[in-house]
């Protein structure tokens, strides 16, 4: 059987390659912005022929979107590996939240937003990405609940993830033309302990006193 | 003196074009995006002829930051004018969130975005945008104090507000693409209990019992 030796390493190439283009588009909405970000010179900068790029990914709104979905996988991955490194106990939740922070602020956040607002006048791109947001949304609310170790089934858990989640994200916006980490870092101490108290069963709560 | 009568209509036929271009141009940027908003079509869409256009605006960017500004400040206007008729009581605050949110998922806040995201990669709208990104920012937190009517003076009443406007921005990037106000009723209607319990001097909140 002599093709199976080869079929795999014929797999291996596709995936590679796929990487390949899915990170240069990333690099390529962080540095040039959605307009600046064309099919041409993703396929340069990746190293990969147009042949081939147009045969993975046929138009622009699938390669973004691919990109975008690939990334947010993978910024996951390091998400929970970097979490796994914390330590437990009531410091956790505020590394938590500063590795959630550098995330919102971080390429994969800048690249998306390129996205979602260019979507909002673009049809073709807005059918592709709206499937993926809610996806990518549910699974960082997700992610952010384990990260956490919080139960979601209790009273307000669900809502103060949340609210940290869209607060993250309006942080991440206030930090696109400036470097505003020295508010960011004041405003998010103070989110800490109120996410701490919100998260908080009840009864550990009153046994701290009323705040 | 034949001059003064003449010169004052003139004065306001110029300020009565400016407010059509600035119009204009945050309809542009709304309905078609920052790529989509061209001089020429700002230009046609307001009635103005292109040398009238390049007389007040020489350039894209100053078009579009102008018009930004303008339209903050009627914005700011009809925020007072509309929290001007709201009751005073507890209930205010409530009534004045909404009011934000109202105006973060507003099509002014869709204007500035597209700006805000297209002059992260375009050097000459980002020096015509980050100064007045920052007043307007400001203005945006003092207008919140005042309609809120709250002591910015007291602990915690400073970092309350700037986690309110920070969350609503990203309750409306949230909000981009799809409409989100369900979700966003329910996180606001959590978040204005919490604000109101944090905005509340000590002695009010003690008497009123610890939560």
């Amino acid at each position: 059987m002599p093709t199976a030796p080869t079929r795999v390493p014929q797999q291996e190439r596709s995936r590679a390659t796929q990487a390949r283009l899915l990170e240069a588009t990333v690099d390529c909405l962080v540095e040039h912005g959605w307009s600046g970000t064309t099919t041409t010179v993703v396929a340069a900068r990746a190293g990969v022929s147009r042949g081939a790029q147009l045969h993975h990914y046929p138009t622009k709104a699938a390669l973004v979107t691919a990109a975008v979905a690939h990334l947010a996988e993978r910024r996951a991955m390091e998400l929970r590996t970097e979490a796994d490194a914390l330590p437990a106990g009531p410091r956790r939740l505020d590394r938590v939240v500063d590795l959630l922070a550098a995330a919102f602020t971080g390429p994969l956040f800048v690249a998306a937003l390129e996205l979602w607002v260019a979507a909002r006048t673009d049809a073709e791109l807005r059918d592709a990405l709206v499937p993926l947001e809610a996806t990518v949304g549910r699974e960082m609310h997700r992610l952010t609940v384990e990260l956490l170790g919080v139960d979601e089934s209790r009273p307000g858990v669900r809502e103060a993830v949340q609210a940290t989640l869209d607060l993250l994200r309006g942080l991440g916006v206030a930090n696109l033309l400036n470097d505003d980490s020295t508010r960011r870092t004041a405003l998010l101490h103070t989110w800490k302990r109120q996410l701490a108290t919100l998260l908080t069963p009840a009864a550990d709560t009153d046994a701290r006193g009323p705040h």
